[in-house]
């Protein structure tokens, strides 16, 4: 486990809702934050991999290279720093964050809400220096989590028919994804009608709100407008009652469904095992399978040749005095992404 | 929809349990049987692929080639003649036996403890005619259940840890092809410590006796003899508690937990989300993902060139008028097949 660690000025930092699935790293007091984007300033002995000056992404996913996981070639979990990173600190076991002589604890190992930051070298990508902060932040996580889960943990193919639970921030990531690589059919799902028109922008072809629908009426609807069920579902809800449905919703045979959504604390997914026999397959999808150093860069690159949009889901831009503004927004679900700049 | 027939007769049958998964299609009176294997008698206008005097299995899972399930290369569940199928009858709508008058259905498309017995074209697998039936039978369903489930339904790599729950006739199938396709570490699970020893004959290097353990304590102890979790895990007890052990049992990142087991009505499978979202894949597996006039023959071949065994896991032969026998070992578990002989 290295214990180089390299300094980053946060030039931007998204002011979203924190990756609930790392809740449990959540120690405090800490400094929030794990989308942002920036400016290396300074880097610790050893680092060969950055420079100053060099433009990153932090990463709360590091890519160490070395770990068992990431030499399987099979996942990108990472587990070279996970035990401190889940303790709030940096590998060496300290955190690099005080106030008024009290240690402020790492916020999923990132801290981006912050004019600096400190980040182990296996937990940065470097990006090309023309993107801009304030858009590129977003790939840290929602871009990724979303696009990574069509092409690297579903793999989906061209022509697929493909349905989306949920068109919030990683939803409509999905639904662009499922348009780069050639899907047929893309079918939204929300609660919300104001949705429908933002799933169209970034590729949705239906819209379906299950509104008032049991379960089995919202399968039945959607298998029937798929031609017998989906090749490829995802939930982006972290509703438990949803993934159930996304599973149904595949076709019999072939169909898989991707969780993504985080769900609350102690919540159970179930389903008759007869769903699975019938050859559906039940899997999930972290970072969007994405290895953050290797990765992430080309996303950026996707971005700036136009192959994936950002622009318009950046809905709103505060300045870090104002971040409050940005939960509020949040949680009135008027938001797609807030992004704060320093 | 083929309506054409052959009609074949069954010299050799095996009085196995039946496949629960199919116990919808359980309509009486019938005649029973699921694996069986037989020389063709006649065959009925247009049938092409086989003719008299031709050595064939009886297929309860038909391949018609020609139906969107078949065409999609991506399963092997042919939809072909379901509707009828579940109904006890031959693809025309008729059954084609009877008993002083009164009509007799079919049973999953097969009923096989009879002397003859007719079967649609697509569900027939010519085999050579050197392997004997009374061996050979078992591949109706057994043996490609539990083998193609390895390599066609998980795809069990070289050099993989494998964890195998309950060594009963799927099992011991399970167990010898992990053994084939090159797994390291085979790891048997039972209740019962003497199917130890019929593990180790089929390929397990160690078994783990959970009897009186908790859930979690079941999955720890295996986590803990695979280093960190299986790379493919396989349930063949239909009991929906240890399908959750066998998902969580599976390595963070990658693991893949396949269902072959049957689950009693109404039971359904549970667990956290995030077992899914860190790595891990819940699928199934029906008659192991073999596409029957394409897959059986090849087994047979294996079988013949001595790649599976077979002949330890017959462990008794019955005639006809004693196939209450069989039924009795069987809840008595003291027999693996039983198979009748005309
Ligand atoms: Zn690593
Ligand atoms: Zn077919």
């Amino acid at each position: 486990m290295r214990k180089r660690g390299i300094r980053i000025t946060v030039n931007r930092t998204a002011g979203s809702k924190k990756c609930r699935q790392r809740d449990s790293e959540g120690i405090f007091p800490s400094i929030l934050g794990h989308e942002g984007a920036g400016v290396v300033r300074e880097v610790g002995a050893g680092v060969t991999s950055v420079k100053p000056g060099d433009h990153v992404i932090p990463l709360y996913a590091p890519e160490c290279r070395q770990c068992k996981s990431c030499l399987s070639g099979k996942t990108n979990l990472c587990t070279a720093i996970r035990a401190t990173q889940g303790q709030g600190l940096m590998p060496d076991g300290t955190t690099r964050f005080s106030y008024k002589g009290q240690p402020i604890f790492h916020y999923m190992g990132c801290s981006t809400f912050s004019n600096f930051t400190v980040l182990p070298e296996i937990a940065v990508a470097k990006i090309r220096k023309d993107a801009p902060f304030d858009k590129s932040c977003y790939i840290g996580c929602g871009v990724t989590t979303g696009v990574g889960a069509v092409i690297n943990s579903a793999k989906v193919k061209p022509g697929s028919n493909v349905i989306v639970f949920g068109l919030g921030g990683i939803g409509l990531n999905v639904l662009q994804a499922a348009r780069m690589v050639g899907a047929d059919r893309i079918i939204g799902v929300d609660l919300n009608d104001r949705k429908a028109e933002w799933g169209t922008r970034f590729g949705m072809t239906h819209f379906y709100n299950p509104r008032g629908k049991s379960n089995a009426e919202v399968v039945a609807a959607l298998v029937a407008l798929t031609d017998g069920g989906a090749d490829y579902t995802f939930d982006c809800t972290g509703n438990t009652e949803v993934m159930r449905q996304a599973l149904e919703a595949c076709h019999r045979g072939w169909g898989v469904s991707t969780v993504i959504g985080v769900a609350e604390a102690g919540k159970e997914i179930s389903t008759r095992p007869f769903q699975l026999v019938t050859g559906r397959v039940w899997q999930g999808s972290a970072f969007g399978g994405a290895k953050g150093r290797t990765d992430v860069p080309r996303i950026v690159d996707w971005y700036m040749h136009g192959k994936i949009e950002i622009d318009p889901m950046i809905t709103h831009v505060f300045r870090l005095e104002e971040i409050n503004k940005g939960f509020d927004l949040m949680h009135a679900g008027t938001s797609i992404r807030s992004v704060v700049v320093f």
